[in-house]
């Protein structure tokens, strides 16, 4: 198994985050966004979607999409549930990973994507308007999530989840977006220095 | 068990063709979109995110997210596995599920909501020149899917998935985004035409 990734990206950390997170060790071979590997032929051939990152199994399977890569991990090697036990459970979390996918990492993405420079080439066309379009919606996100973490510990109850990472390494990219984090949000901030304290962070 | 839906929305009807696959019968109760009755308080109470469908538990326990809602009512009736068997089945259908969301389903949404005069109110602000972007990407990624179907038969496998149901949705929620489906596409046709005469597609 390998995993082909560029590790400055978002989505590829949310993978090393999940494999440390489960003390899975694959190793990684790094291709350069920023020269278009991603949208070479042979790259295509292991994810027609042009998107890092993509596990390879042994007999040359792809497994790409960053949900579907740690949905495999977690058959494969199920503990520590990171998408829960049980149909309740694992509904709650797909649930609060899915409100953070399309509520804040791809609202972020959307103003990093059509407003840096640096995306020029990769975002065609950029269309800033898009990008203030989802500016409020930012921040109505960190609010709501605000008041949920009021009660919980946890974005999908009181463990760490797949939900975590995904808020995380959305969070991280508020940074390159320049979008400021409302230090008024006390519970998000108590969240997030926990989350980021934990090992996987770094990976 | 009840679900809160509005019948005339592609979202609840992925549940709806889902919970007909599975023969599982659960009541529905309608809200108007067209009323803004999703930004009502007291319907933020089931889904903050302000969203249908939204699954209620007899405990009162809310499910959100379409998929979520998919995933728990698996749980419970696990045949027909339309999540798939096993680790790698899983991740296969997640992925083309995913695929299927973000490259098709997710970009029609977009023409349509930020281009129909009906989602004035609704998507606030519409950029029409965001919608445009989109136009040739749902039109590259329906020639991805042609090509993948020349070797199988349903958009994951061998076996009609929760990825077959995305991508039927998707494919008719361009009608109303005033897209045409590109007849030159034969693959995705013949595919088209199966999933559309199975009796869930009128759930």
């Amino acid at each position: 198994m390998k995993i082909i990734e560029s590790n400055r990206a978002p989505n590829p950390r949310r993978v090393r985050i999940f494999l440390a997170e489960k003390s899975v060790d694959i190793p990684f071979e790094q291709i350069d966004l920023g020269k278009l590997d991603h949208k070479r032929p042979e790259f295509c051939e292991f994810n027609p979607m042009k998107q890092v990152p993509v596990l390879i199994l042994d007999d040359g399977t792809c497994i790409a999409e960053t949900v579907a890569i740690c949905r495999y991990i977690e058959g494969i090697k199920p503990e520590p549930r990171l998408f829960g036990e049980g149909p309740l459970e694992q509904a709650k979390i797909e649930m609060w990973n899915r409100r953070l996918e399309f509520g804040l990492f791809f609202r972020v993405a959307q103003i990093f994507r059509h407003l840096h420079p640096a995306m020029k080439d990769m975002e065609v066309p950029q269309v800033s308007a898009w990008a203030e379009a989802n500016r409020p919606r930012v921040y109505d996100m960190l609010s709501l999530i605000d008041g949920e973490l009021a009660d919980r510990e946890f974005m999908a109850g009181d463990r760490y989840t797949i939900a975590d990472i995904t808020a995380l390494v959305a969070t991280d990219f508020m940074k390159p977006a320049k979008l400021a984090r409302p230090p008024e949000l006390v519970n998000f901030a108590r969240w997030y220095d926990a989350v980021s304290a934990r090992p996987s962070a770094t990976a």
